[in-house]
């Protein structure tokens, strides 16, 4: 159960809440975001949901019986939003396109990449600078200082980044550098981390685990929102199966799926849903189709040069093909 | 290797090309199709390819080092398609809508299906008379008397059906009254019938097993070509993953990479590639944008009542609101 | 439910039954095997299953509310197991080995493996001679006459054998010259094959699927049990998962849960469930260490050289210490 | 390459080896462990590996071409044991058992179980005190006061601890009261705790991930070990697959495989690895069989009433069963 609280509720009013949701053996966690104010409640036993309703102090009382619960879709009229500034909206109307090398190399790789985007109307940049290998001995990004150089030529361009967060500590240093931190597949289960994340006033993209249920997805984003943070972006890129003909078996189902269970929106990302620059853009357009509310692809001056993901990423020609098919597809929809 | 040859060789220019051949260690497998007349040759040493493509009697010689050969694009110009008569034309230009309920289960049924079917402008039907069930328990179709009405009443109405074969002794019986036999998901390695169907001039939907890969599905592809059958559809209908949120995982990407890997018409089943009936619309566009050849999906007058696969059935207004926008893509594109 | 019928049952006595049966409104299935007469009854009205117990005719009645019914071992008291003449019995005390090539290949090879056989107390040689190959260009076994010689000397030697049967119309002329019909990975839901192994009084050793779940292998027995056959042995080979590192994954948790579940005999295939040579002596003792009754495995008498699956197959040295292992392992347990 | 260097070796012997690392154009990482001085070179020239090898300071060179390189088999004669003190040696001779609660749950059960282990000759136990839970709504552990009575009783006991950390700020307050750090299934690939549990002095044991590949696992050890700590041990604890007849497919062949690649001792997690407490005994044998160290296993004084996991954890009756097959099994090989 969800209840969602007056943002100015009494104390006196609070408690007879809290003293209700006793009597019913429920387990309150209260949690305060920057929209709402909202008591979750788990609990077992049945209940008349209106003597709940009814109290003062209360906005409205929900049901949801899922695992997840402010995440669902359950609770929310519509879906939400999420508002990076600058007219940029992820989960409105428009589809957000997101574009940009798998790391963070050099200056000058940024700034002909910005031009690119530009070029292109695209308005968000990824580009990783603490960088997850399987090996030890690979190349783990630029760091901090790399963040900072990819942050300013973009503030300058009027793009905002997106870019990966790996731990808790990373979160203060790497904290007004970024315009959405992003957690990657390896992260997805790493609690504490999420725990962390719900406590920052900044937008957060999820991607789901790389063999992470849609179930476990919704739990983990019920992390960041239960810690006190609503912006909050959901991202399939593909789960891991017996078929190795391609990187990863792009989940098109999960995209239908969790536009169905939550309010929040979906993020595709065909680079890594797929791994085989041939197929990207048909992958990405698939998934607006589906319903993604915008796509995720990697994007390189010279992608046989790239420092990592080379053989996903697209050239630039690629790259302004697909933004053309992809204006195209939403004119008609 | 794949040599195209004459369709009229002579004997001795044939002699020629096999002494060639064995000269460079290769065995060679003769087919012929009611399109053309091959020799696929399997070997490991290297040679001189113009030797073999001067040679008279050949028309065109093409190195192939996948292990299926015939269903390549390699050594094809483009795409071939399949034609069922009246206009129909699988992997041409339209796309291709099929569409019926997962069992035939009365004549009052498939008339009442049809005339959904032609009312939306569909004009190939599906419907199972042997149903393979996991249960022997189950309710496994009305058999070959079923498929007799089914065929009469769409006859008449100037519609095509595909239908499942099971088994190497039912071809014969139901060859009169099939448009497209269908191979199902646990037959797709059933070889004995991939080679029987070979031989009949009747086209033949192989579905994709159900954790097949891409390469089994092409090698049994190549069991129905190479026995001499050129008029064959492959189709994606999701393959078995850990997640449970869905009856399969349709498999997005097998379908742009079928199309690059070979010359043959695919056709997508979101019914069973997602397995839940609120979804089958978004995953079914998102394969054509994908490049799918066209769709395959279950209808029923009324879904609950289905004999089987209610869940992921579509009722009728669903079924016509799903071709509407089937239309709106195409025209699109 | 499983109604057990006195063999002699009356028909009056019977048609009591039936018309109990239909009272409450359950459909009932008549199979009489080797060993018993029973009435499978599928429904779902709640009953008191006293009266069925009660009446003329009937030996016993069981509740078996799992999708399979014969082969659970719900009904049955202890574990069955499948006599094959000679003092074989697989499922009962002793463990049972069952070894030979992949494919026979000629009367030589045969004769040297009996000779490794009988010097190592193996009773059973596997061996096939219709291969289901991926690829139509691949060898696909020596057939009938393969099958004849295979038989002759193994019988002259007092070797009982296994081998694939992959259709129907094999069952017929493959019945004199076999001793146990296996039913290979991708025919484990070939239906129409299962229906007629059930109809013959041969033992059936089934394979379970490629990404076969423990429930579907115990419904594809139950299609051959309930048209007849009780003669019938579960083979656990190794399942496909995301690890390349190997072929397949052995599912040793098949094991135990599939002893739990049925009375039927369990053997392990550690060649194929691991399909690497070196480990495959470890995953058999493994087997057997969580409950398998046998192990069958894959020996030439140089892998080097086998038609197919040499990297799995073991060379007489390896085979006889695995033997070697495996009896000390049986004593001491 | 790993290059083993002498441990007092003369700073301008190694600026020699290092020169001629550059000379064939590899990248060289220096590896301090508690046990020796290595060189880990990674580059892909073609060399004469006898110019390293008679350099002076060099002890030893091997060429690894796995992408993991210290915990490769292929350098060290031998396998590797960790030793926890009191005579407690992982991967040596003894196979060794750890077992205990998935959460420590209070004083009372703790003394209970210790009570159980030593009347059982258990001397390591398990225990969470941090739990990673899918919902944030779920019971978290006791946090580090229950770390610290845990280890308090334990030590008065004899008994060694192993306990799970989740996140780098951890290591330095769990310190003083761990044995061995376990590193969850979710935490895999989390590199940043790994590379700093790889700089201190106590023993690691680190599970595979929930579909992670023998290859990650053994290239997750070596970010541990390349950071300077040896005292690494494995955990096969079952991986996802389609299957869902039990909560994870224990994956046997990884025991054999990662024995045959590592000279780090395996230990094998059966209670996860199937989920099902019936089932536990079976598969732990099997994994000994199979070449396991060790087992790790649940057990609660009232496994109905544990906070978590009740369904996969042992009784004290069952946990003794367990051991004494565990002893005879030791005995027997």
């Amino acid at each position: 159960m969800i209840i969602q609280l007056e943002s100015k509720i009494k104390t006196k009013d609070k408690q007879l809440i809290l003293k209700s949701i006793a009597a019913i053996n429920h387990k309150p966690t209260e949690v305060k975001t920057q929209a709402g104010n909202y008591l979750v409640c788990i609990g077992k036993a049945d209940f008349d949901i209106r003597l709940i309703g009814s109290l003062p102090g209360v906005l409205d009382v929900h049901r949801v019986s899922e695992s997840y619960k402010l995440v669902s879709k359950k609770w929310k009229v519509g879906y939400s939003h999420v508002d990076l500034g600058g007219g940029i909206k992820i989960g409105a109307a428009q589809k957000t396109i997101m574009a940009g090398p798998c790391s963070i190399e050099s200056e000058e790789q940024v700034e002909k990449i910005v031009t690119h985007l530009k070029l292109n109307g695209i308005k968000v940049m990824r580009g990783g600078v603490f960088k997850p290998r399987s090996s030890p001995y690979a190349f783990r990004g630029l760091g901090i200082d790399g963040l900072k150089m990819f942050y300013r030529i973009c503030k300058k361009n009027g793009i905002k980044i997106i870019t990966e967060v790996m731990q808790v500590s990373q979160i203060k240093e790497m904290y007004d550098y970024v315009d959405v931190f992003q957690v990657g597949a390896r992260n997805s289960q790493n609690f504490n981390l999420l725990d962390e994340l719900g406590k920052v006033d900044k937008s957060i993209l999820l991607k789901r685990g790389m063999s992470g249920t849609i179930d476990e997805l919704l739990q983990s984003a019920e992390y960041v929102f239960s810690n006190g943070n609503e912006k909050l972006i959901l991202c399939e890129r593909g789960i891991r199966t017996y078929e190795n003909a391609y990187r990863n078996t792009f989940d098109i189902n999960a995209i239908a799926v969790l536009k169905e269970k939550s309010h929040l929106p979906v993020i595709a990302d065909p680079s890594h849903g797929i791994g085989v620059r041939e197929h990207v853009a048909a992958i990405g357009l698939a998934s607006l189709i589906a319903g993604a509310d915008g796509v995720i692809y990697e994007v390189h001056q010279c992608p046989e040069e790239a420092a990592s993901d080379g053989q996903q990423t697209l050239n630039f020609d690629e790259s302004a093909a697909f933004v053309k098919k992809i204006n195209l597809l939403t004119n008609y929809n």
